[in-house]
């Protein structure tokens, strides 16, 4: 059996590591492309966001929440998508995905755009400055 | 200026229509592709969920888990995608997707799946069935 790799990414996020809340951890997501794309994540490993208690999930929307505030402070997006899958890696975690005021595609969701459109272009540096930049609005 | 189509809906949902909620109002999505999809519909046009109070929050995503509860259970899928966009209807609206065990493409969103998969072939009764199904689970 594989390891989950969002359970590893909770035990040591590294480079990416945005902040700790109660319920989860924030990172910044892989595809700058969206500069801002943050994922948080469930710090226990469940596979079902329906199968927790109604309160917890509403705790942690809250921190979703949270989150997708300092982000828009942070990048000012035109608007935010919220999205929690879990077709890829079945560990609860949220997409907060910023659609920027020169998106490309405004009316069609992000999950059309090539990789490497996705991938985007950010280097270390500036995906550090986005970090810290949600950071500080996180407080 | 045209109306807004999902203050409509909140107004009149017709044979969509599922329960009204404190926050929301939760109607059968027109995709039945994916039987039991459902849309939770904010009562109140806000245009972008980042800008509510962060409780507010809270209790509208308590709202969409207690219809997606329903739906899991009326439906029993083998995973729910949430996804809160406003890209096309900038009206703050939830969709609880329920991904079937015979998902054709269970790693992807359903954006790429055609029109016509989407929309899907259930009639008028098998719609009212699905509601009834929710409807009864919801309590």
């Amino acid at each position: 059996m594989n390891p989950c790799p969002l359970c590893e990414v909770v035990r040591a996020p590294g480079a990416v590591f945005i902040a700790e809340l109660e319920h989860s951890v924030a990172i910044l997501g892989e595809n700058q492309g969206l500069p801002g794309w943050t994922v948080v994540v469930l710090k226990a490993h469940r596979e079902q966001l329906h199968e927790l208690a109604i309160a917890q999930q509403a705790a942690i929307f809250g921190e979703v929440a949270r989150v997708a505030r300092a982000v828009a402070a942070a990048v000012r997006p035109r608007r935010i998508n919220y999205e929690c899958l879990g077709n890829v890696v079945p560990h609860v975690h949220w997409h907060i995905i910023p659609r920027a005021a020169d998106d490309p595609t405004p009316s069609a969701t992000v999950w059309g755009w090539p990789a490497e459109r996705l991938l985007g272009g950010m280097d270390g540096a500036g995906r550090s400055r986005v970090i810290a930049g949600i950071r500080e609005a996180l407080g």
